[in-house]
């Protein structure tokens, strides 16, 4: 299988002003990070507010960026919902526009507690776009399935067709890395936190990721993997560090669906509201968001 | 606004082996449960598999159930999800077909973490459906939502006009106390953990519940209501604690959902497996749980 | 063995305004807690900061109590902490010193998470008392120590000799019953949470208990038992109403080991300041705390 | 302040088979780690069940380390406790001793839940040893003190005069890397991971850290510094990888404090067993444990 190099980006669902899904920016949005280096887009998940969608709106939004996706940009749609029924339909769907790969999380509800109920559920909605590779996307601290993925990879090899890989969204570089060195190497281990590329990259990962801040912030996150591989380490740290110096503020407004989708509109590309249950904030929070952001430069070296 | 007074039983939901929903079996569990001394059901909740059905599966059971409710039965219909659009959807049908009220448990996804997110996660919702009372289901284990209750009452309060009350599925008999207790009982707090109806009527609360294990053993819980109404202490405690005996069993079995509907076979209703990513019983396993709930004189004491 | 009836107190341990361990006050300390009821006293627990002392700090109030104590009121000694071996020889003083009996609640370290362990744990702290009961301290907020306390009955049973009961602090009065009818009564479950005295009444349990409220409250938390037992359910009602509301209170105050020590000071009986890591409470969260108490009339219905 | 370069090891305190501390073997145990290239120890921490030792144990074995430590080895005492009053001793005795630095972590019981609490506790601790810099200890895993580190550096800066940094042993290195730069990298930040250290060397990290796997596998653990400071990253690597491939396999045996402390013996310095609560490896278990070390060529690879 196709291996993924440098990093995708999770884009946000806009929004008009009413709450109705907005597909107008979606081109613009596409240019933009093709623009800023990313490979890819890993739609309707987390940062796409994807679970608070209807199952419309999500095969609507696919359609959207397959339609605005360059050549060789990979669309790869997050179908992941509490229905296993509505995630497989929708993982046909997504093999039937022409998307590139499909990645589930776990189901917040119920909590998966055993490997067995991640492996059936990951099974079924896999195999609802058999031709695709599917990505399981590992983020705990949303869902509550702890599960050892070392683990996970045992159970699912030779058991689920086209299983390709994690999109690893947790702390332990060192569970990351025994996942990466499985059966030497055969699974695709996507890096999931913005703030530890370079750390990861020493260890041998990170060649491929998918990010969240990459959203505004992609062309440092991706200069991270250039310059680590052009050998310079002085300009990885200091992209490393801007980067989470750039974490570190949205993390002051409600992390990067909330902060994060506000940055959009102040670097130009306006994508609306958050869905209930999200707080959306206060123009007051904006212009204070602002400030902390000019303070370390970001407006200068942001995607643009 | 009317109180619930008495048991109301969340049901399970049906399916076929092949996993289709199946309405056929729900007239006879409705008149098993009439049978039975429940006042009324909560579909689609927990126990139902809710959040694993289609928004048209939903809807169809709500359709099957109030065409098999007999005159005075409550149909409560739940309609949370993770998609407040879908969830407001839901609360329109259920009062467009006649339902007595609806409830929705906090969305797992995002997790909730604020009082405010909350209440207007439950203000769009309720608004669905302006004619019915809506109740906030509380089972923090399932969904994270660990907030104060007695906060949310009064958050709520004069705020969502058909607020009704709280399914309390949760241990803190205090909590719940002073929530029963807020401006003079002002709200329903329907109890909603079979094991202990007994203490809460002792506190003066549990006048109404919902339960999970009046499923087959709704006549020993609304039992222990009659007595403690009749004075009959001795038999209260029987009743209550040979409910605990069943609760024991079935968490051997992982819990209501799964075991509990497994039980639904043995005592001559059939409702089928469950869905992923729930783990079915093996007929072993089934073989084992029979022996203990023999063990208890089950079978000759369950509902009928 | 003998079952413990009523209620015991667990006493803070006064200190003098420069951090010292006090022993003055405890005669008169005695005297107010048999004059509003309580039957003895649990020291040097989490509510006496017990694991903030030194091992001779230990003794020495251990000493202090069982000199001021009356004929019949019973001492029961807490001697856990993270070194067995001080916990030991803190057993044996207990029984040197003709104390009632001795408890311990499971180590915060390491973090207990199997029964062998906890099993190990108490069987080496009670074998340092082999004439006094011994109770298991179960508050598994504190600790960490969330195992079923049924099947820790099933593994001490027969295998700790003085092993006589828990004193149970935690919310599931469903697991406590279980407990308690274990092996038809066989073990002594102190109940442990002054706010569900009555609901734990009506199912059979809470003959005995240890209170943490009871130091400013035991003559109204004695009195549901009383009222209970003359079978004015009204009067036991509103008795657990008013103690639901002092804890209430102290919960606005860091909990009873902050809040509550405070109120001593408040009811005459100043006991001085918590030992670190814990904040005192300043002058001015004094005097809210006491308008929130004359709200509800607590000085005049309080230990006297 | 001087800054800590390379690794510290966090010894097991040696103990008889009757479980009394026998500090025989200490002068064996700190050549053997000289000659793997550690820089000192740091005892009484959770390796050495610091919190198992009663107040004269834990003095004795820093007096026989300060004896055992050969002209330039550092030896840092671990003094943390649940009663701040022996903590302050322990810290004054280290003094005394001429004991090179002082550490705690943070007392597991009360939970510590606020940044003041942290404060207080550790500037309590440190004025009992003014001349030795302080390291606070950070493993929220043990004692469930999930604060910030960054809020706490905020906090402790300009109050404590003799804070030297933190043992960092937490997964987040987003959050080490922003402590590390804290105030243009003020504070000494240890490393306290052993599976990531080249991870946090990329960052500017990991120049010191403290170990716990470093009793056994220290050379390799300090080859993975020396690698990468020779430019040596696939050396680097490699030794990274063997040292996660040792962890993986305490894993299966509870962990370094038990399954670490038997490796001792297999590489012939029996330190004895642990104390309880630990459950000691059987002999069926360390044998299991030392066919999975030879899988990976442990033994010809450990320190000797």
């Amino acid at each position: 299988m196709e291996r993924i190099i440098g990093l995708i980006n999770a884009p946000f669902t806009p929004f008009t002003n009413e709450g109705k899904v907005n597909t107008e920016p979606i081109p613009a949005y596409a240019d933009m990070l093709v623009r800023n280096g990313l490979k890819g887009v890993f739609i309707n998940g987390s940062s796409g507010e994807g679970y608070l969608l209807t199952e419309e709106e999500r095969m609507m939004l696919a359609e959207a960026w397959m339609k605005a996706a360059p050549s060789g940009f990979k669309v790869i749609v997050h179908v992941g919902s509490t229905c296993v029924a509505a995630s497989k339909r929708l993982a046909a769907h997504a093999q039937t526009i022409g998307a590139w790969g499909i990645g589930a999380m776990a189901t917040p509800f119920p909590k998966i507690g055993r490997i067995e109920e991640l492996v059936k559920y990951c099974e079924e909605i896999a195999s609802g776009a058999p031709d695709l590779p599917f990505y399981y996307y590992h983020i705990p601290a949303f869902n509550g399935a702890y599960l050892s993925m070392l683990d996970f990879l045992k159970a699912v090899d030779g058991h689920i067709p086209n299983f390709a890989g994690i999109k690893y969204t947790f702390e332990s570089l060192y569970e990351y890395n025994r996942c990466r060195r499985y059966a030497n190497g055969k699974f695709d281990m996507l890096h999931g936190q913005d703030e530890t590329i370079l750390p990861c990259l020493a260890m041998g990962g990170a060649q491929g990721g998918i990010g969240g801040t990459t959203n505004y912030n992609g062309r440092n996150l991706c200069g991270i993997i250039e310059a680590w591989k052009a050998g310079d380490l002085d300009r990885a740290r200091e992209l490393q560090e801007f980067s989470q110096d750039v974490i570190d503020v949205i993390c002051h407004y409600r992390g990067n669906i909330v902060g994060g989708k506000r940055i959009m509109k102040l670097i130009g590309l306006d994508l609306g509201p958050n869905r209930t249950p999200f707080q959306n904030m206060t123009d007051e929070e904006e212009a204070c968001m602002k400030k902390e952001l000019e303070a370390i430069n970001f407006f200068e070296r942001c995607n643009k």
